[in-house]
């Protein structure tokens, strides 16, 4: 009998995430083992559970998916999970990391403004670039060879995040923007707002002195929204001559990403999620 | 593929019912997502969990169940359930509230008098009729068309029951009973003892000098139980000239109705079954 | 419809056994119930939602499995489960207790002794043996006729250990171990290595020394083995002339106990299984 696949939910928080259990079914998941409140050292357990119950050949049909509402919590128990893998006697299992859904929501709003530009050829402004979510979109664009400027209130973030950037992607063309605003979005084709719910970061005015801009993508779903002059269902949406995304058009896109990591992690037994290889998903999805 | 039902069982006490679960499962939901030590603040991300991952066509096919052992605490969580909703976008599911099974049992005791008696012709006595599941019987009887009494033993209380029905059910002919137990069982056809647990509501003597009374349902599963010399199993058994029903008797229908109030939920996405609502199923079953 | 089977795992510990959950599955559970932290009191309403939620016909397609990483408090948590079931009505479950894996690794070990050496002809040292995995293996050897000595470094607690198990077993042959680990072994066909991760019992030397010996088998998958010159995945391995089994070795008699055991719940509605009981079921298989 074929063994029925097994996706356990590490999530931090007290009451383990509805949302990513329901995708994970909806995404043919045949059970989720959902575990909230996880501390880090209750980590190894989950995962000798998940790798010294199934022979090497059902090995893949178990998964670990580790969610949670603090990105960097979900980090860390990344790393703590890898650590209590055995590759070397082939016991392991995949994992996914989607904390507060940064993974798929920066593979997402790549993949929107991918559409309409070509992004090797694309100077783009991530404005709340400093944030879990904002940092993965700028990699993101970076390693698709954009030239990416990081928008931040506090220069001293926003350098140390272009440090982090460059340690992950050597090649990458990556820098603070600068602290005003037309000259940060002078050149720009892209901008993308990842900054907290409810803070205008690009008003309509800005946005219209700015004759090279084509897409703008706005990640936050609370009004007031990021960019002025856009609405959260905008997909593909013309406003004032630019292509615009709103969160909500965003999370078609972001739900599909999604799922598609879900079943991936069920073909082999030995892959680890994390922003770029779900964007790389994303790519053929 | 179509997707499958999810029930989300929201409970306040530390460990989620057993009883609820499995009664979920057997009245056909595919999957039972649990959650116990539920505390207000988090039923928002519940909630949100549950509507923002299916689209309207499937929304149906997820359904909150609030339970737990304390009603007032499920009434308060299923009113910050609803407050979560956007019903304004279609995006709501259906939600059950059965704290401490009060509904299903209501609806059953009801039912079960209702096999024997016009409630619209009938008098009832509701002994123990302040606590949480004596009220909703009280209610349902009066929206029944049923003279009702509610007894307690501290009139203030009964009093404060009387005006919460005629605030839900305005036309509700519904008073305090007579602190004396033979004026507040003279002429009524119908007693429902709905007490605590080890007290004994309505002696055999009282019941009987009382000639007009038919019928009798103690709800009670402890001995001894609320109403002298019937049996925890009792179901539609003669007893010195009425017809009794226990506990017991009375729980073969209190499953059947929880059972159709379960499909019921993933029928439409908009149902709130509270009391009415419950009983009003069980009616059709 | 027929009923899914469910099984209620109750684990004392923070996070319910990834391991045990996975299990159930693979043995062909339909549904596992998994609540963590699981505390004495909480026991009575998880076994009368147990219980009182399905006819008499269908009791046998819900059981319960206990488990945790404390033997001692997985025994309390079994002995207060069984004391809330009502066979006095035909209302009770099946249950299994696994805690630690102890019953399972305890009959495994016996299992793969027998495949080599007729115990009622067999004279044994279980070394480690005043723990919970070392008594459960010295009481499944005495039951089975073998003569058996247990070893520990602390003598009242061996003989602690011997009284406890003619308490169980009135015809037990059984002794506690001399201190001198030559004497303990002298005339020994097996010897069977229990004790805590990481601490050697067994020294080769001491091993080369006892010409009588045949079968050893070490329970600890840790390094330091517990038996000097053997493999942890050794399986029927012959090492310097005695037959050795490691703990990976034990390991897959041990799941195919374990699975064994949980399909065996689902077949009546009234069977506690325990080291005996799953040793038993371990002969067969």
């Amino acid at each position: 009998m074929t063994k029925r696949t097994i996706l356990i939910q590490i999530d931090p928080d007290p009451q383990p995430s509805v949302f990513d259990r329901v995708v994970a079914l909806d995404a043919g998941a045949d059970e989720v083992f959902s575990y909230g409140g996880v501390q880090r050292e209750q980590v190894r357990n989950l995962v000798h559970g998940a790798i010294f119950t199934r022979g090497p050949q059902d090995l893949r049909r178990t998964a670990l998916f580790i969610g949670g509402s603090d990105v960097s919590v979900g980090e860390a128990l990344l790393q703590e999970a890898l650590r209590h893998m055995l590759p070397q006697f082939g016991l392991r299992v995949s994992v996914m990391l989607d904390a507060n859904g940064a993974n798929t929501t920066a593979a997402a709003a790549v993949r929107s403004a991918a559409r309409h530009l070509d992004l090797a050829q694309t100077t783009a402004l991530v404005l709340g670039g400093t944030g879990p979510v904002g940092q993965r979109v700028a990699r993101l664009l970076a390693r698709r060879g954009a030239e990416v400027r990081i928008g931040s209130r506090q220069p001293a973030r926003a350098q140390a995040a272009v440090e982090a950037i460059r340690r992950k992607v050597p090649e990458a063309r990556v820098q603070p923007a600068p602290s005003d605003l037309s000259a940060a979005l002078a050149g720009c084709q892209l901008a993308i707002a990842a900054g907290a719910a409810g803070v205008l970061l690009l008003p309509l005015a800005a946005r219209r002195a700015c004759p090279t801009l084509r897409v703008v993508v706005d990640l936050n779903a609370v009004p007031p929204l990021g960019i002025e002059g856009i609405d959260v269902a905008d997909k593909a949406t013309e406003r004032d001559g630019v292509i615009a995304y709103g969160a909500i058009g965003v999370g078609g896109i972001k739900m599909k990403i999604h799922k598609a990591a879900i079943a991936r992690l069920f073909e082999r037994n030995d892959l680890v999620l994390d922003a770029e290889e779900i964007d790389a998903l994303g790519e053929g999805g």
